[in-house]
């Protein structure tokens, strides 16, 4: 009674995590249903008979949850059997030629020759992606068509009747997955990235008020949401494969909502990329703050309190806008002023570093304090990567322009004042470059030191650690 | 003409890299032609009739790559044949009974209710990992037999037949599979397991030489030799699937070889996942690896390099003979002494860097510098878990003892003397600890850190960082 209890218990869950479930439960039911009339209804059992089956065997084997995995299926499957049921036709025709004793040899051979060569096929990982499918039902519908044909004469007929009920059961499945509640998994792909991107930047918004006051602090409800938090990122490293699958479904959906059929959908999969690099390494950051890390002196981290804080809270900003900006497909605006707040943050930091105030520290102390900013440096350089490869899928999807807002003069609530300048980038985006008063004399030197940030947008290996070139360029500038 | 050569350049490279897919397509196109012999003999084909194609279809849809999958589908599909056959009967009596309107439609309700409940369990993640092919089965078994069964008066024959046939097909398949040069899952997963912890032994033999002599090195050959250990662990860090759905089918696998049939094989799981951790850090060393940092002053590094050699050659050797002793099927002897050399490496390195020699350098020149070393002791404190997890499988799987080689002073390339004592532990393995005779006079308070370290193998929490504790102990004690 307890189990009983429970299993409805885990089925109500699951029909409230995604309500679509129950409805697609109810669709495959439908269909399944409606297409068992062929064999209520006298005129069409006459002219189909027993393959009518096939039209039931399609739907059950190609009705998926989106709309894109359907379609692809359902193609999949009518085509092998189109190009299967020709093939085996002129298998049938030539072992016929041969006479009673060569024929089932022959068929024999036939069979053996397409079915090892096309399992081999299978191997191609290519194929195997995109063509699994289409593999195992040409193996089948060959075998049966030239295999059957030697018993029953009406080998043409039999092969019309057997596409047809395929393509009828397709259709269906087709229909009404487009028609009744679809689930279309371009969208889904695109809410994903979406809300990975949000998850990210929850962790950043937060972390520098945690790592900051986190001394030594052991309430048990603190910690149990870290570990809450904790689990959220575990969901952005594995979602490689669920990504990849829903953009191959995306390609077979034909236009809806905003998306056209071309949507670049290849893009998506290169920013999720890029969102899962972030998300190692905010994985790596998260232990550091569950780390007994008594050892880093309070003064050293008040003094650093400021930069750290301005450099998570600006890139957690800038992923909340990306966020925003793809949810609704507009063209991000002002992630790059975060951008360029959280690299002026980091420079603070390695000024307050250089001014010597670690002079005294112990350099073991020093570990898991400088392993945090590196970290963090890393994750600014990646959310630069972000922000552009968001700009890429921006114009490659033609994303609407955001109403322009002027660009202003940003108050942050560090010291040093910072001021916004446009330049026109190498594409149709404006990167806004920003000078730090407070800190500096020589503009010229300065100057050029933001022309190279600016360079690092350009670069593409992500396995050279950029922030030690920013790093250093800090240091010869003093 | 270009493409075909291509593509049979490709064939040729996949059936080199494993030739057993070439032996498995083989073994697919023999039983195929073996079933379609239904076809041919006539007294087959009498008691059988069209229903023989069942066999076919078995055939191609449930032979697999590994024995294990082919059970674990072959098993599917039959229960679920003979679960939905009954069930399918059963409505098919209760729907006759209700007169010639009623039938029709209780029978479709029957159909939409089933189709419906089943498809809605598929999306329980812990019965979609197993059973989701059983279910697709089911709803489709039971949709044929009750609706067919409305036409053609004999259901029981009918689905005597279809299970007869499933039931032919499935198992001819799994005799192909297991008799002729049979793929065994889970010889595959212990394989990859050992081959995963050697590609890591490889890095961490190789890493201390690279990177004390690196500086400034832009050889273009070195360089592509490095982006080739790169992607070696590209194929760690995305075995988790691969590795998950090998321990999946080798569940279903009778005894073979040296593993029997309930073999431990989800502790293989976990050693694995242990593995990936630790490729996790030795992907991040390897992009420090890569980086241009000259700015680690030489004589710096001149003096750290041979505690930081040691430290990555000791937890290489552990790796590489925990592969050797995975590989062997034996129990892994000296790997403790190796971790413990690796410990007290990491020791004269702690000793090294608080004696002072970091006093002038500037913090920023170190972040490099120590966050090496940083992952340095995350991989050695994984090592040690690797090797636990390695223990608890030896002793699950019962491995064999190697025949016991007696525990010799070890002479390692470090000027401090190791000297090996076994005590007992938890489990049946012996951990021996190491005493650093050439740094420390205060024997007693030298054995309570030797305990404290024996101790972090107890621990099971990942995420917090035992070095910490461990360079505190080492500070504490100075």
């Amino acid at each position: 009674m307890e189990k009983v209890r429970e299993i409805v218990r885990e089925g109500k869950r699951l029909a409230k995590e995604d309500p679509r479930r129950v409805v697609h439960s109810f669709k495959v039911g439908l269909v399944l249903a409606l297409v068992s009339s062929f064999y209520y209804y006298q005129p069409l059992y006459d002219s189909f008979g027993v393959n009518a089956m096939w039209a039931v065997m399609t739907v059950v084997v190609v009705f998926e949850f989106s709309v894109g995995a359907t379609i692809g299926k359902g193609f999949n499957r009518v085509a092998a059997t189109l190009f299967a049921g020709a093939l085996g036709i002129g298998a049938h025709h030539l072992a016929s030629m041969s006479g009673a004793t060569g024929e089932p040899i022959l068929l024999a051979i036939f069979v053996f020759v397409q079915a090892a060569l096309s399992t081999f096929v299978r191997f191609v990982p290519r194929v195997k992606a995109r063509y699994d499918y289409s593999l195992l039902i040409f193996i089948l519908t060959f075998a049966l068509i030239s295999v059957s044909g030697f018993r029953e004469e009406q080998v043409l007929m039999l092969t019309h009747k057997r596409i047809s009920t395929v393509i009828i059961g397709g259709l269906s499945c087709v229909l009404i997955s487009i028609f009744v509640c679809p689930v279309w998994a371009g969208q889904d792909l695109h809410s994903l990235l979406a809300s990975n991107l949000e998850k990210l930047s929850f962790f950043l918004l937060d972390f520098g008020d945690k790592y900051c006051e986190a001394v030594g602090n052991d309430d048990t409800k603190e910690v149990d949401k870290r570990k809450k938090d904790f689990d959220n990122y575990k969901s952005v490293l594995n979602s490689k494969s669920n990504e990849e699958s829903l953009a191959n479904f995306a390609k077979w959906e034909p236009g809806h909502g905003q998306f056209r059929f071309r949507h670049p959908w290849k893009q998506y999969l290169a920013l999720g990329e890029l969102i899962r690099q972030c998300a190692y390494r905010i994985h790596a950051l998260n232990s550091y703050l569950n780390t007994d890390d008594t050892k880093v002196p309070v003064e050293i981290k008040n003094k650093l309190r400021e930069p750290l804080k301005r450099m998570s809270l600006e890139s957690g900003k800038a992923m909340k806008e990306m966020s925003m900006s793809l949810k609704k497909m507009t063209k991000p605006s002002s992630c790059d002023l975060h951008v360029q707040n959280a690299r002026s943050a980091c420079k603070s930091l390695t000024n307050l570093l250089n001014s010597g105030i670690l002079k005294e520290v112990e350099p073991l102390e020093l570990i898991s304090l400088l392993t945090a900013i590196s970290l963090l440096i890393d994750i600014i350089n990646l959310t630069e990567k972000i922000l552009e490869s968001l700009h890429e899928l921006a114009s490659a999807a033609k994303f609407k322009d955001k109403t322009e807002r002027p660009l202003s003069f940003e108050k942050t609530n560090a010291k040093s004042i910072v001021c916004g300048r446009p330049i026109k980038c190498h594409d149709d985006h404006v990167v806004t470059i920003i000078e730090d008063d407070g800190n500096n004399d020589d503009t010229s030197k300065n100057d050029n030191r933001s022309n190279e940030v600016t360079n690092h947008e350009k670069r593409e290996d992500s396995n050279t650690h950029v922030h030690v070139k920013c790093l250093c360029d800090v240091v010869e500038c003093r």
